[in-house]
Protein backbone atom coordinates (compact mmCIF):
# COMPACT_ATOMS: atom_id res chain seq x y z
CA UNK A 1 0.00 0.00 0.00
CA UNK A 2 2.83 2.86 0.85
CA UNK A 3 4.40 1.61 -2.25
CA UNK A 4 1.47 2.34 -4.37
CA UNK A 5 1.31 5.47 -2.55
CA UNK A 6 4.37 6.41 -3.14
CA UNK A 7 4.11 5.90 -6.57
CA UNK A 8 0.67 7.72 -7.38
CA UNK A 9 2.98 10.79 -5.21
CA UNK A 10 5.96 10.32 -7.70
CA UNK A 11 3.65 10.14 -10.69
CA UNK A 12 1.53 12.68 -10.07
CA UNK A 13 4.66 15.13 -9.26
CA UNK A 14 5.89 13.90 -12.58
CA UNK A 15 2.59 14.91 -14.14
CA UNK A 16 2.68 18.23 -12.48
CA UNK A 17 6.53 18.91 -13.76
CA UNK A 18 5.53 17.66 -16.83
CA UNK A 19 2.43 20.55 -16.68
CA UNK A 20 4.14 23.28 -15.93
CA UNK A 21 6.52 22.53 -18.72
CA UNK A 22 3.75 21.83 -21.47
CA UNK A 23 2.32 25.35 -20.11
CA UNK A 24 5.51 27.59 -20.52
CA UNK A 25 6.14 26.20 -24.13
CA UNK A 26 2.42 27.48 -24.69
CA UNK A 27 3.21 30.67 -23.42
CA UNK A 28 6.12 31.38 -24.58
CA UNK A 29 6.26 30.16 -28.14
CA UNK A 30 2.60 32.90 -27.68
CA UNK A 31 4.98 35.62 -26.96
CA UNK A 32 7.20 34.86 -29.53
CA UNK A 33 4.85 34.91 -32.13
CA UNK A 34 2.61 37.48 -31.25
CA UNK A 35 5.92 39.90 -31.16
CA UNK A 36 6.97 38.10 -35.02
CA UNK A 37 3.36 39.12 -36.03
CA UNK A 38 4.01 42.85 -35.09
CA UNK A 39 7.40 42.20 -36.44
CA UNK A 40 6.49 40.81 -39.78
CA UNK A 41 4.72 44.09 -40.37
CA UNK A 42 7.26 46.62 -39.57
CA UNK A 43 6.90 47.34 -35.69
CA UNK A 44 9.51 46.15 -33.30
CA UNK A 45 7.69 47.16 -30.37
CA UNK A 46 6.23 43.64 -29.68
CA UNK A 47 10.35 42.37 -29.36
CA UNK A 48 10.92 45.61 -27.49
CA UNK A 49 8.27 45.61 -24.89
CA UNK A 50 9.16 41.68 -24.13
CA UNK A 51 12.95 42.23 -23.59
CA UNK A 52 14.30 42.66 -20.29
CA UNK A 53 16.97 45.56 -19.55
CA UNK A 54 19.75 43.01 -19.60
CA UNK A 55 19.11 41.41 -22.97
CA UNK A 56 21.82 40.38 -24.89
CA UNK A 57 21.48 40.59 -28.90
CA UNK A 58 22.90 38.93 -31.73
CA UNK A 59 22.50 39.10 -35.65
CA UNK A 60 24.23 39.06 -38.68
CA UNK A 61 24.84 42.98 -38.97
CA UNK A 62 26.27 43.48 -35.93
CA UNK A 63 29.97 44.17 -35.28
CA UNK A 64 29.55 42.27 -32.07
CA UNK A 65 27.11 41.29 -29.24
CA UNK A 66 24.89 44.07 -28.88
CA UNK A 67 24.53 44.78 -24.67
CA UNK A 68 20.85 46.20 -23.12
CA UNK A 69 17.39 47.35 -23.48
CA UNK A 70 18.98 51.07 -24.94
CA UNK A 71 21.35 49.50 -27.79
CA UNK A 72 18.62 46.99 -28.65
CA UNK A 73 15.96 49.61 -28.88
CA UNK A 74 18.35 52.40 -30.49
CA UNK A 75 18.73 49.26 -33.69
CA UNK A 76 15.25 48.36 -33.79
CA UNK A 77 14.14 51.90 -33.84
CA UNK A 78 16.42 52.17 -36.90
CA UNK A 79 14.45 49.93 -38.98
CA UNK A 80 10.89 50.88 -37.63
CA UNK A 81 8.58 50.72 -40.85
CA UNK A 82 11.26 49.15 -43.28
CA UNK A 83 10.62 44.79 -42.73
CA UNK A 84 7.07 43.94 -44.32
CA UNK A 85 7.21 39.76 -44.79
CA UNK A 86 4.17 38.75 -46.88
CA UNK A 87 4.21 35.46 -44.80
CA UNK A 88 6.33 33.52 -42.19
CA UNK A 89 6.59 30.33 -40.86
CA UNK A 90 8.20 29.12 -37.43
CA UNK A 91 9.56 26.04 -38.15
CA UNK A 92 9.35 23.14 -35.11
CA UNK A 93 9.41 25.32 -32.28
CA UNK A 94 11.36 23.59 -29.30
CA UNK A 95 11.06 25.01 -25.77
CA UNK A 96 13.34 23.70 -22.82
CA UNK A 97 12.65 24.83 -19.50
CA UNK A 98 13.49 25.26 -15.75
CA UNK A 99 10.74 27.17 -13.08
CA UNK A 100 12.24 30.48 -14.53
CA UNK A 101 14.09 30.18 -17.20
CA UNK A 102 13.68 28.47 -20.85
CA UNK A 103 15.25 28.44 -24.00
CA UNK A 104 13.05 29.00 -27.45
CA UNK A 105 14.64 27.75 -30.65
CA UNK A 106 13.62 27.65 -34.25
CA UNK A 107 14.08 27.94 -37.65
CA UNK A 108 12.31 30.72 -39.07
CA UNK A 109 11.08 31.22 -43.39
CA UNK A 110 10.29 34.38 -44.18
CA UNK A 111 9.37 35.67 -47.53
CA UNK A 112 9.70 39.25 -48.64
CA UNK A 113 8.11 39.57 -51.83
CA UNK A 114 8.92 36.43 -53.82
CA UNK A 115 12.48 36.11 -52.19
CA UNK A 116 12.58 33.15 -49.26
CA UNK A 117 15.27 33.59 -46.40
CA UNK A 118 15.75 31.33 -43.93
CA UNK A 119 17.13 32.13 -39.95
CA UNK A 120 18.11 29.93 -37.16
CA UNK A 121 16.83 32.17 -34.13
CA UNK A 122 17.46 31.05 -30.47
CA UNK A 123 15.60 33.05 -27.74
CA UNK A 124 16.07 33.18 -24.14
CA UNK A 125 13.48 34.05 -21.30
CA UNK A 126 13.49 34.47 -17.98
CA UNK A 127 10.26 35.25 -15.42
CA UNK A 128 11.05 38.27 -13.67
CA UNK A 129 9.87 39.55 -10.12
CA UNK A 130 6.53 41.20 -12.05
CA UNK A 131 5.66 37.23 -12.79
CA UNK A 132 6.03 38.37 -16.76
CA UNK A 133 8.64 36.10 -19.24
CA UNK A 134 10.78 38.73 -21.04
CA UNK A 135 13.82 37.70 -23.48
CA UNK A 136 17.48 38.01 -21.87
CA UNK A 137 19.10 36.64 -24.76
CA UNK A 138 18.31 36.87 -28.87
CA UNK A 139 20.14 35.63 -31.09
CA UNK A 140 19.47 35.56 -35.10
CA UNK A 141 21.97 34.09 -37.52
CA UNK A 142 21.36 33.09 -41.33
CA UNK A 143 21.01 29.43 -42.19
CA UNK A 144 23.00 28.21 -44.56
CA UNK A 145 24.69 32.06 -45.57
CA UNK A 146 25.75 31.98 -49.25
CA UNK A 147 29.43 32.82 -48.21
CA UNK A 148 31.88 34.85 -51.12
CA UNK B 1 16.36 47.31 15.75
CA UNK B 2 14.39 45.61 14.00
CA UNK B 3 14.69 47.04 10.99
CA UNK B 4 18.31 46.56 11.35
CA UNK B 5 18.25 43.55 11.61
CA UNK B 6 15.76 43.18 8.32
CA UNK B 7 18.09 45.52 6.65
CA UNK B 8 21.44 42.77 7.54
CA UNK B 9 19.24 39.82 6.52
CA UNK B 10 18.50 41.20 2.81
CA UNK B 11 21.85 42.64 1.89
CA UNK B 12 23.15 39.20 3.39
CA UNK B 13 20.19 37.40 0.96
CA UNK B 14 21.72 39.59 -1.62
CA UNK B 15 25.31 39.13 -1.39
CA UNK B 16 24.77 35.22 -1.31
CA UNK B 17 23.05 35.87 -4.46
CA UNK B 18 25.74 37.38 -6.07
CA UNK B 19 28.48 35.42 -4.68
CA UNK B 20 26.05 32.26 -5.72
CA UNK B 21 25.62 34.55 -9.87
CA UNK B 22 29.90 34.87 -9.80
CA UNK B 23 30.50 31.13 -8.73
CA UNK B 24 28.14 30.22 -11.51
CA UNK B 25 29.98 32.94 -14.01
CA UNK B 26 33.28 31.43 -13.09
CA UNK B 27 32.22 27.95 -13.53
CA UNK B 28 30.17 28.34 -16.50
CA UNK B 29 33.26 30.11 -18.36
CA UNK B 30 35.75 27.55 -17.04
CA UNK B 31 33.91 25.04 -18.70
CA UNK B 32 33.37 26.56 -22.05
CA UNK B 33 37.34 27.78 -22.02
CA UNK B 34 38.53 24.03 -21.30
CA UNK B 35 35.96 22.72 -24.45
CA UNK B 36 37.30 25.62 -26.66
CA UNK B 37 40.96 24.22 -25.47
CA UNK B 38 40.16 20.73 -26.87
CA UNK B 39 37.78 22.23 -29.78
CA UNK B 40 40.56 24.16 -31.21
CA UNK B 41 43.14 21.26 -31.52
CA UNK B 42 40.67 19.03 -33.31
CA UNK B 43 39.29 17.17 -30.29
CA UNK B 44 35.06 17.54 -30.31
CA UNK B 45 35.28 15.40 -26.88
CA UNK B 46 35.38 18.65 -24.43
CA UNK B 47 31.92 19.78 -25.92
CA UNK B 48 30.44 16.24 -26.45
CA UNK B 49 31.20 15.64 -22.58
CA UNK B 50 29.54 18.36 -21.36
CA UNK B 51 26.44 18.08 -24.10
CA UNK B 52 23.22 17.25 -22.64
CA UNK B 53 21.04 13.84 -24.43
CA UNK B 54 18.52 16.56 -25.07
CA UNK B 55 20.91 19.50 -26.57
CA UNK B 56 19.90 22.10 -29.63
CA UNK B 57 22.46 23.28 -32.01
CA UNK B 58 22.49 25.51 -34.84
CA UNK B 59 25.48 25.93 -36.91
CA UNK B 60 26.00 28.02 -40.67
CA UNK B 61 26.99 24.80 -42.05
CA UNK B 62 23.43 22.81 -40.90
CA UNK B 63 20.33 23.08 -43.24
CA UNK B 64 18.24 23.79 -39.69
CA UNK B 65 18.57 22.84 -36.24
CA UNK B 66 19.98 19.39 -35.01
CA UNK B 67 18.27 17.70 -32.14
CA UNK B 68 19.76 15.49 -29.59
CA UNK B 69 23.44 14.46 -28.50
CA UNK B 70 23.36 11.56 -30.97
CA UNK B 71 22.93 13.68 -34.39
CA UNK B 72 25.41 16.09 -32.70
CA UNK B 73 27.82 13.04 -31.98
CA UNK B 74 27.37 12.58 -35.52
CA UNK B 75 28.42 15.49 -36.65
CA UNK B 76 31.37 16.21 -34.29
CA UNK B 77 33.05 13.22 -35.34
CA UNK B 78 32.83 13.83 -38.84
CA UNK B 79 35.24 16.74 -38.22
CA UNK B 80 37.25 15.17 -35.35
CA UNK B 81 41.04 15.77 -36.42
CA UNK B 82 40.37 18.81 -38.87
CA UNK B 83 40.17 21.81 -37.07
CA UNK B 84 43.23 23.33 -35.73
CA UNK B 85 43.55 26.79 -34.67
CA UNK B 86 46.65 28.40 -33.94
CA UNK B 87 45.29 31.10 -31.32
CA UNK B 88 41.30 31.93 -30.17
CA UNK B 89 40.41 34.75 -27.90
CA UNK B 90 36.93 34.43 -26.07
CA UNK B 91 35.61 38.32 -25.90
CA UNK B 92 33.56 39.76 -23.20
CA UNK B 93 31.71 36.64 -21.98
CA UNK B 94 28.80 36.91 -20.31
CA UNK B 95 26.84 34.55 -17.87
CA UNK B 96 23.11 35.52 -17.14
CA UNK B 97 21.89 32.65 -15.30
CA UNK B 98 19.31 31.48 -12.47
CA UNK B 99 19.77 28.84 -9.73
CA UNK B 100 19.69 25.96 -12.37
CA UNK B 101 20.11 27.25 -16.05
CA UNK B 102 22.45 29.89 -17.42
CA UNK B 103 23.24 31.29 -20.84
CA UNK B 104 26.70 31.92 -22.04
CA UNK B 105 27.16 34.75 -24.90
CA UNK B 106 30.62 35.59 -26.17
CA UNK B 107 32.38 37.19 -29.22
CA UNK B 108 35.24 34.53 -30.79
CA UNK B 109 38.17 35.05 -32.94
CA UNK B 110 39.98 32.59 -34.26
CA UNK B 111 43.33 32.58 -36.46
CA UNK B 112 43.64 29.34 -38.78
CA UNK B 113 47.11 29.95 -40.01
CA UNK B 114 46.45 33.72 -41.50
CA UNK B 115 42.71 33.35 -41.62
CA UNK B 116 41.01 35.45 -38.97
CA UNK B 117 37.51 34.19 -38.45
CA UNK B 118 34.82 35.85 -36.18
CA UNK B 119 32.09 34.34 -34.68
CA UNK B 120 29.15 34.91 -32.49
CA UNK B 121 28.03 32.30 -30.21
CA UNK B 122 25.38 31.34 -27.52
CA UNK B 123 25.69 28.04 -25.31
CA UNK B 124 22.42 27.53 -22.57
CA UNK B 125 23.83 25.31 -19.42
CA UNK B 126 21.13 23.32 -17.19
CA UNK B 127 22.14 22.07 -13.97
CA UNK B 128 21.48 18.31 -14.06
CA UNK B 129 20.34 16.19 -11.38
CA UNK B 130 23.74 14.40 -10.86
CA UNK B 131 24.61 17.81 -10.19
CA UNK B 132 27.33 18.76 -13.40
CA UNK B 133 26.16 21.89 -15.65
CA UNK B 134 25.35 20.35 -19.13
CA UNK B 135 24.77 22.81 -22.34
CA UNK B 136 21.29 21.96 -24.25
CA UNK B 137 21.48 24.46 -26.47
CA UNK B 138 24.52 25.40 -28.75
CA UNK B 139 23.76 28.55 -31.69
CA UNK B 140 27.31 29.53 -33.78
CA UNK B 141 26.57 31.82 -36.61
CA UNK B 142 29.52 34.32 -38.49
CA UNK B 143 29.86 37.58 -37.42
CA UNK B 144 28.82 39.76 -40.33
CA UNK B 145 29.09 37.11 -42.62
CA UNK B 146 30.20 38.32 -46.22
CA UNK B 147 27.46 37.31 -48.52
CA UNK B 148 27.42 36.73 -52.21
Amino acid sequence: MKTLLLSIAILSSILVFAQDNGAITKLIIGLEKLALDKWNNGNPSGFLEISAKDVAYFDPMTDQRLDGIDKLTALYESIRGKIHAGKYDMINPKVQSVDNMAVLTYNLTTYVGDTLNKWNCTEVYRLEMDNKWKIIQTHWSMTKPNIK
